[in-house]
């Protein structure tokens, strides 16, 4: 038997608001039985939407009415201020409140996190919550913290980033002992920042499974499950691979464009080029958590299109069932005893 | 009529070392007659290698000996002690002593920015000498730096970076008044962290082409000429490009690879993957220059083969004859006397 969870959704958030979130959520609710679904926002325009996309008589879904909605450039301290009845405020409030075992938003990161933290206050010994999210690698794929929350960060905060990354990797993907690497580079005659170095010997001394050093490139070799770095540099790598997709993406185009010969070559090739765009497609990886809160909060791409919020969605729902933030507190809580025995 | 060059080279450095330096310089004498080289290492082996790639008769090239190596591994504070009479030190010795106009070295990046800095010296008002490379970017292609040298910059040392940079891609590019971008990350409620924000405030009030804030992405869209960071985030960003490059790589392979008829689609295909290849090969852009020294020194690629390694030796060439730490040193104090005169 599986036991049901319930996940609130801000509805108007991200670029697309609820022409992408409520059908997510009536292919989640077809899918899944033992999902029920909140969304939250514009009463009006949500049962709307639902009327729309077929999901008027699904009862695992309903409306909780917001009258405030955030903007993607609105400053998180405004939205914290003014937006007290938001649909991203209020979705967080239903989790808070118990009605809803977790919340998805695909509207401005800033605020969520800010909002986040402010409703649902941050796991004992978290310092910060930070953003996770999966990276394709080869053999599977690689799970990334912080991608953009705190800029910078101690070596403390960032063992307790390779604590909640190796909980995650070992909830959602099963992993036995996941192997923890740190980013860092290679080129100084003391290698890194002294942040990194005092993280590296506080991580070797503990009792996750820690890797060492790796660098830009080993992101992608899948020989760690998780890496560990702070978020402005987590934040560059992210940008910057999917830049290289794109650029990629662009020349290939080009060639295959160039003339009537490689216009049929490319016809030829279309079918295995479909493969790849879909083995990298991002919309198979949207969804980054963030991690350290009391609570499940998961942001997807303010881009995202129904198949890539639904994504989310279900990401939330697993972590629901695997209870990522208790497994949290209790390694955290048991790291940190075992370093005081010491 | 072209001012003859001469161009010291540390034969031994790199993974391969004369086997790849020699024919690289031959490669150069017999296109640049203008180009004077010095081969720098094991006299005996030097003229083995010169005979085994017809470089024995060409009055270009000459060598001169060293006896000690410096090993790819090896601490840069040891090098620096110890390797006194090693290819790497004798190679920028001649260029301190006026013998040669720029040195290029495959090998240990750190000893090299040690003994670079050691020997050469900083430019007046170049705290720190930084490492720039360029970046294939839509419609061309992007400089960047720092890229290792300093893993924590000051807002001034990103400033320092900002003018050595515009300067390289005027003089290299003939670019009017390149753009210049500092990377950013824009998650944070106030986008970046200190030093980046104070850098944004010292380069929208200089002469400088500041075109503010760019993100990981960007830096392949060709939106900026020079992209300015610290040397962590630089890094890290530059090993992440070539880990997305890699694994793209690897998907394209495999998918062509899956069956008899993808195997077919590959085959047809092949010269628009091979112009592909060509087009985004790191060989073309290989030579990262040591900037902010009172000399010019480039870094090869350590596993550079031959083409790679001419390709270095060109942009020294290139350097020598615009005459980039001059330009450096000229505009640097211009601008300096600007900020005081305000």
């Amino acid at each position: 038997m599986t036991e049901s969870v319930t996940i609130a959704l801000d509805a108007m958030g991200g670029d697309h608001g609820p022409s992408v979130v409520v059908p997510a959520a009536v292919a989640v609710a077809k899918s899944h039985s033992h999902v029920s679904q909140i969304l939250v926002g514009d009463q009006e325009v949500l049962e709307a939407a639902l009327r729309q996309h077929g999901g008027s008589g699904i009862d695992s879904i309903r409306v909780h009415h917001a009258s405030q909605t955030v903007a993607m450039d609105e400053p998180p301290s405004q939205a914290l201020r003014l937006k007290k009845d938001s649909s991203m405020r209020v979705a967080i409030n239903l989790v808070k409140d118990g009605e809803a075992d977790a919340i998805v938003s695909a509207g401005n990161t800033g605020a969520l996190m800010a909002t986040a933290r402010y409703v649902l206050k941050t796991l004992p010994g978290i310092d910060r919550p930070a953003i996770i999210t999966t990276i394709p690698a080869i053999g599977g794929y690689t799970r990334m913290l912080d991608l953009g929350a705190n800029v910078d960060c101690s070596a403390e905060h960032l063992f307790q980033f390779a604590v909640m990354g190796s909980v995650m990797a070992e909830a959602l993907d099963n992993r036995g002992t996941p192997k923890v690497g740190l980013l860092n580079i290679g080129e100084e005659e003391i290698k890194g920042n002294d942040q990194v170095k005092q993280a590296a010997r506080i991580l070797s001394q503990s009792e996750l499974n820690y890797a060492g050093y790796v660098e830009g490139d080993d992101i992608f070799k899948g020989d760690v499950d998780v890496v560990v770095c702070d978020g402005f540099v987590g934040n560059v790598a992210l940008k910057t691979s999917e830049g290289v997709a794109s650029i990629i993406a662009h020349y290939l185009r080009e060639e295959f464009q160039r003339n009537l010969l490689t216009k049929l070559a490319g016809l030829i090739a279309l079918p295995v080029l479909r493969n790849l765009r879909k083995r990298i497609d991002p919309r198979q990886y949207n969804g980054a958590s963030l991690l350290g809160l009391r609570g499940i909060v998961l942001k997807s791409h303010g881009g995202a299109d129904a198949f890539a919020f639904q994504h989310a969605i279900e990401t939330a729902v697993l972590e629901v069932e695997k209870g990522v933030p208790a497994l949290i507190d209790q390694r955290l809580d048991q790291m940190l005893s075992e370093r005081d025995d010491k």
